[in-house]
């Protein structure tokens, strides 16, 4: 057992604070990994705070990781030290049941093991990122191919595989016509993999008040929903919608934008059920659909794609002592776009 | 313009009695059909009440027509004097749009006319199939192989092509396990289809009483849903849901049914909204669909399909006089599966 620095929430809806975690001794197949970059996902604060569920405390949250490996187990063979690599939403699974078998561990059927607040296999509580170290079993380790930085890269472990896992399942490429609701750490992400996929990429955003930024991520279209004209002039023009929103949202408005045979994924859940009309399914042959990041498989092909496309995350980082600051500024929609902690600050 | 016997509703929430339509002079592309039997659809009876929105009176309902060809236009080069023949939903579309030129009329952008009470591209307004004779182009007009009767085969040309389609579209085929939700006119084609297209198919109603029945139909397993042992014990268990229940339904229990990437499709509309969690479609990349009956192509693909795997639907052949004792009995789920008009029988 090591003690190593990190940012934990001493209890539910507390500020975070400095403090130290346990991280366990490297097994034959773990991979110890010194910590570079954390990016803070809007999920870690819901999480800490309690609103998805009661958590064990201190609970030190963080699932977009990228580091270098420090040191290996005895019979590590896919990680070697100096490494740069990465950690997501995962740190295992099963990997027995059908979709462990088939690459999609995040839908293991006897529950994949997040990164930070989950029972891990060996009855332990995961502690996230937000520290200088952890300890992370092999399969579970990404590589980050050498064109991409550690700082922009980490955001890409969670808001990179949200995006892109939905958007090669619903076959976007040349020709598709692409909405992406919602221009955060997600869409921000889902804009510039989509066009770099080919697609004809429309932002609908609130307001027009980053439409520079769209349209510089990649974006052909940008419209406010906040405009009814919207609706109205883009009825029926979208083969698939991307919804990075986790809002209650106007669900009839949004189908009626498909085309036939559309489909609209969500990738964020809103706290209350959203109300669908079937007749809006039903008169163009419409999906409503939901997709949950991504299997370690697609994870590692998501950073290969980035790193080729000279896709990144867009960023700013901060010192851990920023965090609680940096929550607020997420919950107010105030950052561009994505919060990174640089890890060697958690000691200071 | 030939005056020729029916059954209309006179008025909204009238019953149906036996009255005279117009049917328009043969155009070049008209065919004439004599109309041998006409099924009795569950739309019939929500559209002449005005159940989903106002109608012009007289109405006659009835988009399940199968029949002889008596005439045609001196233009008409599908059809024959002497086919037999089959009309279904869709009496016309605009030809031009996209949806129209790759073969689904029934999502025309410009409105596709639906076979009775709609706006034909004429101005006039459709009257369906309770009649001796009706008046389509021919592109319009479907060819019934001869090993299928004409009496069984009526149903075919909604319910059929409405279980069809989507069973066809979400890719059902030998190893796909497929629930079908309801054992009525709808779904008894949906189970017999499915089946005929190698699915594991397994009927969700809300009692056995009709067991027996879906299990000859092709079915290989058979649950009440009024049991909610059903709902824990099937969970994650199917790729497809087809529910044909137009009632309001918990989403939540039916969506966890579905397997990692499985879709619900639904085939009727409840009047008002359903309430449906994301989270439920997040965690498991399913979907929830729905499809409008399908277009000419492959509604002609569908009757051929029926007549090569011996598929039929299961009929009570009625009078044209009991048709309002039938209309009740079809809103107390009293039949097995469609009743079908002899249309011989308009004239008494």
């Amino acid at each position: 057992m090591t003690l190593v620095h990190a940012y934990a929430a001493p209890r539910e809806a507390a500020p975070l604070e400095k403090t130290t975690i346990e991280r366990r001794e490297l097994g034959p197949h773990d991979v110890l990994i010194d910590i570079a970059f954390a990016g803070i996902c809007h999920s870690d604060i819901h999480t800490v705070r309690g609103d998805w569920g009661g958590q064990q405390y201190p609970l030190a949250p963080g699932h977009e990781i990228t580091g270098t490996v420090a040191a290996i187990g005895s019979d590590v063979t896919k990680h070697a030290v100096g490494d740069r690599v990465g950690v997501g939403c995962l740190v295992n699974s099963c990997g027995e049941c059908r979709n462990c078998q088939r690459g999609e561990e995040q839908y293991c059927s006897n529950g994949a093991v997040g990164t930070y607040g989950a029972v891990d296999r060996d009855g332990t509580i995961t502690q996230g990122g937000y520290s200088e170290k952890v300890v992370v079993t092999e399969d579970f380790v990404l590589r980050i191919p050498d064109a991409l930085a550690l700082d922009v890269a980490a955001p890409l472990l969670c808001a990179g595989i949200t995006t892109y896992s939905p958007l090669r399942h619903w076959n976007v490429g040349p020709g598709t016509r692409v909405a992406v609701v919602g221009l955060g750490g997600l869409g921000h992400m889902g804009v510039q993999i989509a066009h770099a996929l080919g697609a004809e990429v429309t932002v609908l955003s609130q307001t027009l008040s980053k439409k520079d930024d769209g349209l510089r991520l990649g974006a052909d279209h940008y419209y406010a929903t906040s405009d009814s004209e919207t609706f109205r002039s883009l009825r029926g023009s979208f083969d698939v919608i991307l919804n990075t929103v986790s809002a209650v949202i106007d669900l009839r408005a949004y189908l009626s934008l498909l085309d036939v045979g559309g489909s609209m994924v969500c990738v964020g859940a809103p706290g209350e059920p959203l109300a669908v009309n079937v007749s809006s399914l039903i008169g163009g042959r419409r999906s409503l659909a939901g997709s949950n990041i991504g299997g370690i498989r697609e994870t590692q092909e998501m950073l290969d794609f980035c790193a080729e496309h000279g896709i990144a995350a867009q960023i700013e980082v901060i010192p851990a002592s920023a965090i609680n600051d940096a929550y607020e500024r997420v919950l107010a929609s105030d950052v561009r776009y994505r919060f990174v902690i640089d890890a060697a600050t958690f000691a200071d």
